[in-house]
């Protein structure tokens, strides 16, 4: 009997020693490069920590006491560039550790940028998705300084004789790009960083969003979805065109749209009809809702397959008719970018050579995304010169294409927001009372998980998920 | 014990569990759809099983006897394409079975349509390495068939009696395409077959073998590059730009190269100057040597950044001034692809359906590389309208450049073939004998591993090995 089992021992361990290393195989063939930056023993010479020695600097940080208190702080905006192809989302997740916001933290305790996150004073300004990137994601924060002279958004320390360090008010600032695109992997990037007054906020204080997404023109009328995106202008309730948070608080459903467009990707080939163009969906808005973008996408595709009219877009931001959203899947992640979130008034710093280092490596990633689509590309020419023929399903969806397409309109539909309403109303995470005027208010309940949930004072750019 | 041993069982079995889903995941994540053919559970009509019912063909092929002498052979060729990029190599290795070969193996055996390699008649036109894709590899060999019929390199069973089948002989086929796509991973396609005569080889009959090598132009001089890539056409010896393979019986080097070229890949915007242009560097043969292409590639990128001059072709096909190969490394693997395999006269059969589901496939699979190109294209225009500047660094090169350039004829050299044939005749591989005239013949010691080799009769579509 033993024997039996003794060989089936053998049998596992050989079986697992193969997988173990066809993980190893595939997690290093996944690798993504964002960073060409110098070997990281090249040292920082205006990092402030002229007390310890380096040896001590790189030990782990929880071994080495740290004195933050005999520094002074500034709250600063920091613009990341990250490639989301590889994270679970931006957003910390109590179920997973793979997030950006999680390296990230990781990277400002590890310079000592920050004490902890808790007293970090953080605000992010958006929250992008499993599988979404962002080019100009903006976040503020207390980030430890040199600065032991007054400036903006700047804390000297207590109990600290700031007139003895007043000399060296010359000294620049910490070089916080740098020091965190050392740590941060390589698929995350810190771009620059602004000074900002204290109580500055990414998330209150950002003027607008702009997201992009990419997709080939294949048989899609890009023409007919130029015209119908801009039905998406304006201010409406776009209640049937995002995922309903209802028990994160949200609970209106209007925003405003400042620009919505489909555009060729290379404009200077404006009059090419290929349908391995690119063409990209860019939308602007001062706050979007949960998966928001992605929903108006996916209204779009269907319109660009002829599938829908243009009109449908009307008929979705008409709530009064169709207060239910009917069932349909957004269009997926990975070519979903947050571009850009403008701020007034900010002076972004460069640090130079991180751009070009940035630069550089993007390059390279870009370099083997393009020669595969080539290699891709030569292999598709090479069967439709034999004749092979495409079918007209969109190259966006995985799978074939349904063969009985059923009309939005006529689809079964999602749960009514008041249906929502109710739901969290009676297990107490929502309260109703009768409001001012007679209206109604709904607010945190006294099992809420949030402290900050309001019906009644909307503020658009006070968003708990976006896409 | 016995206890002791089955907790250990357990553990073992759940750690296998845990990996083999983690492995499932990372394959997903990867994953490259080649194929979005329809649902297994679809049965083939005219597979020629008509002995045995659906269930008994679900069953492990071990499980079940199956009598091939009963069945008619036929030689066909078969054209492959496949995406090298998850592989090591086209061709069955011994310390892995992640190869091409090995998987389509496993596809002719489930199939039925062979019943072992080694009496499968099978010949291959070249093998690609690891990370190198095909668009036409063809390989040559015997498979079941259902013609009783005499017919183009048809063997009739013996022991049967065909006149009770000739009334089948309006049969058709069986769908080797389908069969085979059915099985394969989604990355490796069958796209046609052809009916061959006996003797019939896949290695000895190709005509020409053509590869292509896609590449961005950067801040490369690609006008240069195309001057400098004719001086490879003509008939030289390669021994300068290749891995010589003594070992396994190379032993010459002289190759013809018919045309060798560098063009945009899309030229309808030829007068286009920018720098995220893609080029093809697209070389036809009758054979290569292994790693020709890229070692060839590897000379043109040094050419284009001019590190070197394109007189240096020439002096590298000069052997008998450079009779020892400079120390330099080959171009990357993952942008070359084997893209055809010319054969006179055959006459290839497509399936319907199949060659639109393979299209269909590459499409969507294109889709994916293309939008991330973009969506990191985006990022990058992003940062030059911040400022940043590239840097004239190679992007198929990782890593920085080398500020320090050493040209090639003043780099140490890797070991003469003279040194590598003293090396294989010493330890018996090799044998050294007068030959006719007085020339030196070097043909197959007694400790040699294969059967064929000899120096005296070089043929140029008898390659061991290819790039």
């Amino acid at each position: 009997m033993s024997d039996v089992l003794i060989q089936r021992i053998k049998e596992l361990e050989a079986e697992l020693e193969k997988l173990r290393s066809q993980l190893k195989e595939s997690s290093e063939t996944g690798d993504v490069e964002m960073s060409s930056s110098p070997s990281l023993n090249e040292d920082c010479k205006s990092d402030g920590n002229t007390g310890s020695s380096k040896k001590e600097r790189k030990k782990s940080g929880k071994d080495r006491p740290f004195d933050f208190s005999a520094h002074p702080r500034r709250h600063v905006a920091l613009r990341l560039a990250y490639l989301g192809w590889a994270y679970q989302g931006f957003a910390v997740q109590e179920n997973t550790d793979n997030t950006v916001e999680a390296r990230l933290f990781e990277a400002l305790l590890k310079t000592r940028l920050i004490q902890d996150r808790q007293t970090s004073n953080y605000h992010r300004c958006g929250r992008t998705d499993k599988g979404v990137s962002a080019f100009s994601q903006v976040i503020t924060i207390d980030l430890r300084s040199t600065q032991f002279c007054a400036g903006l958004g700047i804390t000297l320390p207590e109990n600290v004789d700031v007139s003895t360090k007043a000399a060296s008010s010359a000294t620049s600032e910490l070089p916080y790009v740098k020091m965190l695109n050392r740590v941060l992997p390589q698929d995350i990037r810190v771009l620059d960083w602004a000074p900002v007054v204290e109580g500055f906020s990414a998330r209150f204080d950002c003027q607008s969003r702009t997201y992009r997404y990419y997709f080939p023109r294949g048989s899609l009328d890009v023409v007919l979805m130029a015209e119908a995106a801009k039905r998406y202008e304006g201010t409406h309730d776009f209640r049937n065109l995002c995922k309903m948070d209802v028990g994160n608080g949200v609970l209106q459903f209007e925003r405003t749209i400042l620009s919505a467009t489909v555009k060729p990707a290379q404009p200077q080939h404006a009059s090419s009809t290929d349908q391995y163009d690119l063409f990209i969906f860019e939308i602007k808005g001062l706050a979007f809702l949960y998966h928001q973008v992605r929903c108006m996408m996916a209204v779009l595709l269907l319109i660009g397959q002829k599938l829908e009219a243009a009109d449908i877009i009307n008929q979705l931001l008409d709530v009064e008719n169709n207060p239910r959203k009917p069932q349909y899947s957004m269009a997926v992640d990975y070519p979903l970018v947050l571009y850009n979130c403008h701020f007034e008034g900010l002076s972004w710093t460069q640090e130079s050579e991180e751009g070009g280092f940035v630069l550089a490596a993007l390059q390279q990633h870009w370099t083997q995304s393009t020669v595969k689509a080539h290699v891709l590309q030569g292999m598709i020419q090479g069967l439709e010169d034999r004749g092979a023929v495409s079918s007209n399903h969109c190259w966006l969806v995985e799978g074939s294409r349904q063969r009985n397409y059923r009309p939005l309109l006529e689809r079964p539909c999602c749960e009514s927001l008041e249906s929502r309403i109710n739901h969290f109303v009676k297990r107490g995470r929502l309260e109703r009372e009768e409001g001012e005027n007679g209206g109604e208010m709904i607010h945190r309940g006294k099992r809420s998980k949030h402290s900050n949930i309001s019906s009644e004072t909307p503020k658009q750019n006070m968003d708990s998920k976006e896409d």
